[in-house]
C-alpha cells in the first residue's frame, strides 16, 4: 500500500466517498488509488472551479464533505472562488492538492508555487504531508477539520513522493469530531426576555436554523411571541414550501434592508451575525442594524442551533403549532412577454416535490420566492460568498448527492459563463438537472450598481464593460458543444412547454430563456 | 478628480494604456474613470483567467505591461493560474484589484477575503492603497515594480473609497525604472574560458536572449566556438524562422533532456537557470545538469543579456556572421490521416510572415518546430508556468498588442477548456486570430504520465479521469456559441483548405482539427 492508497482508504472509511477531480501529473498515484477503491466515486470537471463548486453543492445536500483533487498551486487557484463561496456557506470540504515531491521543490520547477499561501485565505485548515507514513493520519485530521461545526474547508497538500512511497497497510481511523457548542442559558434567557418585552422583535437566521425542524421551532416561537422570522439574503440551504414554516428573506440592497428592519427593537441572531451591507456605497451605512435595536445572539453558526431554539421555545412557552406555508401554485402565464416574472410563474406552476433549486439568477430572480412559496417542499441553495460562477457547479454536486431528486439550476447568463464547463460534467454524469439561463445579455446588477455607487452616467466604454452582447452568447450551442441537450425559449408558450417537459423528464437539459 | 481617475491618468501617463477587465460593484468608479480617459483601451473578459492571460500575452508582445481589473479576492483567485504563468514568464503586469471600502472591511461582508494573501504567491509586489490622495503614487510605484527587470507582477488593491474620494488633480509622474544588471567581467571571462576549452559546451538561453538581436550574438559565439545553442523547453517568446539564428529546444521529458545534454561539459546560462525535471518521477533525477558538466551563469534573467552576449562575443573573438535558419516550407500533405504531423506540415506551408504563434498544443505539438523552422520570421509564445489554459487568453493579448499581425493559437482541447471564454473576447474585439483546436478528446499527456510515474495500468475509473470523451466536446458549437466563426476538419484536405483560408483572411476563426 502506498500513501495515496492509504489516504483514499482513510477518506472512504470516514464517509468521504465522492471525489470531484481535475488531476495532473503529480496526482497520478492518487488517481490510481481512486481507481483501486470501489467505494470511491470519481467525477471529472474540466476546470477546477467546477470541482470546488460541485463539492460545495454536494456538502450542502449530503451534509458531509466530498473530496476534491486539484493540481498544484495554479489548480487550487482556479478553485479558489468557489472555495470562498463554500467557506462563507460553511460547507465541509476536503481538498487534496497535489504538489511536487518533497525533494523536488528546491529546484523550483515551472509549476512550483507557494501552495499553502494560495490555500490559506480560503481554508480553515491547511497541512502539507511530510511522509507517506503520515498521509493517512493527515487525511483523518483533514476530515475532522472539515466536519468541525458548522463545517470547514480543509486543504491537504500531498507531495508526489508521499503519495507513491510505501505506507502502513490500512486506513487511519476516523477521529472524533467536536460537538456543536451547547446552548448558553444566559443567551436563551436574554432572547426570551426580549421576545416577552412586547417590543418589535425578529429572529434573523441562517445555517441549520433554516432546516425544517429548526424552522418548526422558530415558527412556534414566532406564533407565541409575534416575532418575525427572517433569513439572511444569501443562505447555503433553506427548506421551504407548503407545510414548512416560511421565512422572509432580507433584501439585497441596503436601503431595502433598512426598510425591512425599520422599527425593530430586538434582533435575535440564530446561526448568523448582524446584517451588513453587501458592498459599501458613498454616504450609506455599512452596519444595517437599526439604531435603537438591541442585538442578542441565541446561537452562533458553530452552535447547537436546534437545541438553542428548543430551549427558547420552552422559555417563551411556545407550545402551539407553528404557522406553516399553505399549499398553492401560481397559474402559468398564458401570454405576454417572457420575462423574469412569467418565468417565475412557470417555475412555481411545475416545480416538483423534493426539487433542489440552485439560485444564481441574480437580478432575474426577484419573482421566484413568492412564486414558489406554496410549492411542495423543496430546498433552495443560494450564492453564499457573492462570487458568481457558483450555481452550475453547485447543481452538479447537489445532483450527485441526491440522485433521486430533480435539481433546478437558475442561472444568470453572466454568472454562468465563469464556470460554463460544468455543463459537460452534467452531460457526462447524466445528472438530473434542468438549467434555466436567464439570458438578458448584460451584467444587469452592475448597470444598477454603477448608478448606485454614484458614478456618473456611464459612457459607451463603461457600458461595454457591463454588457454581454456584441456578440450575443448562444447558450443552446454552448450546451450542445458540451454534449448537453438544450432548447431556446423566446416566448411564454415556448418556455412553459420546455420547463414543464424538462421538470417532468429525467436527465440534463438546458433552457436558454431569452428575456 | 477622484482616486480612480488619478490612477487611470497615472497608468496612461506611464504608458499603460490597455486594461483587460472583469469588473464588479466595487470597481464601478474605476470603470467610470476608464470611460473618461480616451487614451485607455478597455477589453472585457467573461472570466478572470482570460483577463490575466491576455495581459500576459500583451506584455510578451508589447514589451510593456497592460493593466487588469479584477473583483476582490475571488476575482483575483480566478486570475491566479495565468498570473502564475506570467510570473514564470517574467511578464510585466499591473493588476488593479477592487476591494471593499476601508471602513467596510471590518463588517466582513460576504465577499470579504484576504486579498493580499491571495495575491502574494503570484505577485512580486503587492500594496493596498490607504487614501485616495495616495492612489496615483501607488499606481506609479506599481508600474515601476512591473517594469523592474526582467518584468514583474504588481498587484495594487484599491478599496472602493480610495477610488471614489477626491484626489489631487493630475497624474503621478512615472518613476525611474532600474536598469538591467550590467554584465559581470568575471562571468564573461569564465564563460569565454569554458568556450575556448575545446570541450563540449552549450549556451542555454531564455528571456530576452531569444530575441533576434541577442540570437545573432549567440549565433556568432556558436560559429566561433562550436558551442550549441539551446533554449529552455518553455519560453515566453522566441523569434525564429528564416534568417534568424536557430536554437534547439530542450525536450520535455527528463530522459530526453539527459540524452540531449549527454557529454556536455560546460553549460553557459543566459537569462535562465540550470535545467530541472518538470515533475519528479520515482527513482529519476530532478537536476538535469550532467554530472561532469560545469555550469557558468553569463547573465541572469534580470541582467543585461544583450550586453553580456556582446561582451562574450568580443571575448571569444566571434566576428564572423552567425549561421541562420534557411528559408523553406514543407509541402502540405495531400492525403493520409489528419494528425499532428500533417497539421504541422500545413501550418509550415502557410504560416504568414510576422505571425505570432501561441503554442499550447501540448502532446499534439511535437511536429511544429521542425515544420516551421524555415518559415518567414515569426514569434513563438510558450506555456511558461505549466498551468494549462494560458493559450487562448494569451492569443487575445498578443492580438491586441499587435493588431497588424496574424495570431495563430495552437490549442490542445483539454487545455482550451480552462479558459474557453476567451473565444468570446476574440469575437467581440474582432481580433485577427486563427485558433486550431487539436481535438484528441483526452488529456493525452496524463495518459503518458500515468505510466511514467509508475502507477500501475489504469483501470476504467482512472482512465475516465484522463479522458475528454463521453460526451465529445464540439468546438464548432462552442465557438459559435460565443459568436466566433468556426469550422471542423476531419481530413487533411479539409484542414488544408481551412487553415490556408483562415491564415489568409483577417479576423477570428476557429478550426476544430479532429485527430
Amino acid at each position: 500500500m502506498n500513501g495515496a492508497e492509504s489516504l483514499v482508504k482513510t477518506l472512504v472509511t470516514a464517509g468521504v466517498d465522492v471525489c470531484f477531480a481535475n488531476p495532473g501529473t503529480s496526482e497520478m498515484h492518487f488517481v490510481a488509488a481512486l481507481d483501486d477503491n470501489p467505494d470511491m466515486r470519481c467525477v471529472l470537471g474540466l476546470f477546477e472551479g467546477v470541482v470546488t463548486g460541485a463539492a460545495d453543492g454536494y456538502a450542502r445536500m449530503a451534509g458531509r464533505p466530498a473530496a476534491t483533487l486539484l493540481h498544484l498551486g495554479p489548480g487550487l487557484g482556479n478553485g479558489l472562488a468557489n472555495l470562498h463561496n463554500a467557506r462563507r456557506g460553511r460547507s465541509p470540504m476536503v481538498n487534496i492538492v497535489g504538489e511536487h515531491a518533497t525533494y523536488h521543490r528546491q529546484y523550483d520547477a515551472p509549476l512550483t508555487a507557494d501552495i499553502e499561501g494560495v490555500a490559506r485565505p480560503m481554508s480553515h485548515w491547511v497541512r502539507t504531508s511530510r511522509f507517506a507514513a503520515e498521509v493517512a493520519r493527515d487525511g483523518a485530521e483533514a476530515v475532522r477539520a472539515a466536519l468541525t461545526p458548522p463545517g470547514q474547508i480543509a486543504t491537504l497538500i500531498l507531495p508526489a513522493d508521499t503519495a507513491w512511497n510505501p505506507a502502513p497497510e490500512g486506513a487511519a481511523a476516523p477521529l472524533p469530531v467536536p460537538e456543536p457548542a451547547p446552548a448558553q442559558p444566559d443567551a436563551v434567557a436574554a432572547a426570551a426576555a426580549a421576545l416577552r418585552s412586547g417590543e418589535s422583535a425578529v429572529l434573523l437566521m441562517n445555517g441549520s436554523a433554516l432546516r425544517r425542524e429548526s424552522l418548526a421551532l422558530a415558527g412556534r416561537v414566532a406564533s407565541a411571541t409575534g416575532a418575525r422570522l427572517l433569513s439572511d439574503t444569501f443562505v447555503a440551504r433553506i427548506e421551504r414550501g407548503a407545510g414548512i414554516v416560511p421565512v422572509e428573506r432580507l433584501p439585497y440592497f441596503a436601503e431595502q434592508v433598512e426598510e425591512a428592519l425599520a422599527g425593530v427593537r430586538h434582533m435575535i441572531l440564530v446561526g448568523t451575525r448582524p446584517p451588513v451591507s453587501f458592498f459599501a456605497y458613498p454616504g450609506k451605512a455599512s452596519n444595517l442594524v437599526p439604531e435603537e435595536c438591541s442585538v442578542h445572539s441565541l446561537a452562533g453558526p458553530e452552535g447547537d442551533i436546534a437545541g438553542a431554539l428548543a430551549e427558547l421555545a420552552e422559555a417563551v412557552a411556545a407550545h402551539g403549532a407553528p404557522e406553516v406555508a399553505g399549499s398553492g401554485r401560481p397559474a402559468p402565464a398564458r401570454d405576454g412577454a417572457l420575462d423574469p416574472q412569467t418565468i417565475a410563474q412557470a417555475i412555481g406552476a411545475w416545480l416538483p416535490e423534493g426539487a433542489i433549486v440552485v439560485d444564481e439568477a441574480a437580478t432575474s430572480g426577484f419573482g421566484l420566492p413568492a412564486a414558489t412559496a406554496g410549492c411542495p417542499p423543496h430546498d433552495w441553495l443560494g450564492l453564499t460568498g457573492g462570487s458568481i460562477g457558483q450555481g452550475l457547479p453547485a447543481a452538479v454536486g447537489a445532483a450527485v448527492a441526491c440522485p433521486d431528486r430533480k435539481v433546478l439550476s437558475l442561472e444568470a447568463d453572466g454568472s454562468g459563463m465563469y464556470t460554463v464547463q460544468a455543463l459537460w460534467t452534467m452531460a457526462r454524469e447524466q445528472l438530473d438537472i434542468t438549467v434555466v439561463i436567464f439570458a438578458n445579455r448584460k451584467y444587469a446588477i452592475l448597470q444598477v450598481e454603477f448608478m448606485r455607487v454614484g458614478a456618473h452616467n456611464p459612457g459607451p466604454k463603461a457600458m461595454s464593460m457591463l454588457d454581454l452582447s456584441n456578440p450575443d452568447l448562444d447558450w443552446v450551442q454552448l450546451a450542445r458543444g458540451m454534449g448537453m441537450e438544450a432548447s431556446r425559449a423566446t416566448s411564454v408558450a415556448e418556455f412553459n412547454a420546455q420547463i414543464e417537459s424538462a421538470l417532468r423528464h429525467r436527465g440534463p437539459h438546458l433552457i436558454e430563456a431569452c428575456i
